[in-house]
């Protein structure tokens, strides 16, 4: 079996030490802009050897595991090289824009959406973990557009890597994840950044800062060259979580003004639900 | 020895199961508003028995740690009750009105104005756990208003149980705390209501919900009926915080309405500079 992963991260290294654990007759190659990353991932044992495009015309499995607005001319070129019988999976955070981007490549039929909900705050071949999906949730968008023995192999792997399948439109996709992880994004570098501004001020406030500011500042030690882009193709429903979110925040900063402290509680009592939401993701998805 | 602690929840009862733990030959009372909890501490082990103000007067070491409101009524009432050398510390999340409230007691030089810089999101007697404080952060507050020997005794008492402490007069700690730890909640609790309330419309987007959304919401579970005395006691410093985020969040917007990705990649380029403040808290205060 031969895989190719290009991009060599968190989330294609990842997938490839799973893919190698399952297989380990397999060969994993490697194809990434940055030349310190291919030696890097070799020497960390995340991939064999170092492959290009023309070797894609062999391949069994290629994972597009590049940064959402590179993966809008990868794609189509890594389309253009792979076999009769290559299926190609993308793991980018948004789906519309790749999925119009290969709607009527001659290929398309080789090419499958996937949106693999896991990851951590890291980046680089370093990052890659064997077990990261286990449990995890794979969005797999326009399913029909795949060709069904393809599709059967793809869903095959995934399904022994230990994630759960879910199908969904690439519009809704986009849509809803803006609220479930791109908001939260931004709402943790925009919390770093207003308590960093305020340190240069007054000197060693961190060093009053708990677990409870560290869970919600983790996400702003992610790499701004992966989120950018992502925010930049889902901006539209970027745009609309952040005026609820602002809006929301705006009418706490009221009530705490107007010493409405009931409206507060109220408010704070009807969000603690969260907790049940919370405890249905680890129970199924760790 | 004998120890009393009044409000058996996370904080207080955390504080007694690690005195136990020192002093084996420690008798631990507790007072509670809510006579299950006080049946439940029990039954956990949490505390050996109920007591009443009355006896507060053979106490070595009492322990306030109810909602910062309550605090109010209940340090003065305390320090009316108590013996000469019993050393009685409040642990709340703010300190600039339990120290007014007390300033003028006949018995301030045995009050010392601590917050244990620890917890987590669960309250009640059963959220209380063994070894919270190992490596944190006591702050304590115009120490010099606590006799000489109470100091040294509740200090080697925080040191034993393995706190860093660190002395900070009341007002800067309310201003700073505002900002590494309340302002985490209200933008944890706001972004968990602007996701259920999208979630009212748009069924089980909680099912593409990772851990990064986890994280951030994580302190969306707190205890309504503690953090709603902290925002009205820390009114001031909390809507100053809330004022720069919500700038924050609105210029983030701004940027990303105008297309302009290069002032969205250097912010958060430049917030991950956070990487090394949040190594500092890990390694320091793990």
């Amino acid at each position: 079996m031969n895989v190719h992963v290009i991009g060599i991260g968190l989330i294609g290294g990842s997938l490839v030490l799973d893919i190698k654990a399952l297989h380990p007759e397999a060969t994993i190659y490697g194809i990434d802009a940055n030349p310190k990353h291919v030696q890097e991932a070799i020497a960390l044992g995340v991939i064999d050897k170092e492959s290009n495009y023309e070797d894609l015309a062999t391949a069994d499995f290629v994972i597009v595991s590049v940064p959402v607005d590179v993966a809008m001319t990868v794609l189509p070129e890594v389309l253009h090289h792979i076999g009769d019988k290559t299926i190609v999976f993308e793991v980018g955070s948004t789906k519309t824009p790749i999925c119009e981007v290969v709607a009527h490549h001659p290929k398309r039929r080789n090419f499958i959406a996937t949106h693999p909900i896991a990851g951590t705050e890291f980046s680089g071949p370093s990052a890659a973990i064997k077990g990261l999906y286990q449990g995890k949730t794979n969005i797999i968008c326009e399913v029909e557009k795949t060709a069904f023995k393809l599709q059967e192999k793809a869903l095959e792997l995934f399904k022994n890597i230990g994630m759960r399948i879910r199908y969904m439109d690439p519009k809704s996709h986009d849509k809803h994840i803006a609220y479930v992880s791109h908001l939260s994004h931004i709402s943790s570098f925009m919390l770093g950044k207003t308590v960093m501004n305020k340190e240069k001020d007054e000197q060693d406030i961190f060093d009053m800062a708990g677990s409870g500011f560290e869970s919600t500042v983790r996400l702003a030690k992610s790499s701004p060259a992966m989120w950018t882009p992502i925010f930049k193709q889902n901006k539209k429903h970027v745009v609309e979580t952040l005026e609820e979110y602002i809006a929301n925040l705006t009418q706490f900063k009221d009530w705490l003004e107007a010493d409405d402290y009931q409206a507060i509680f109220n408010e704070m009592e009807s969000t603690n639900k969260i907790k049940e939401i919370l405890n249905g993701i680890t129970t199924i998805k760790k």
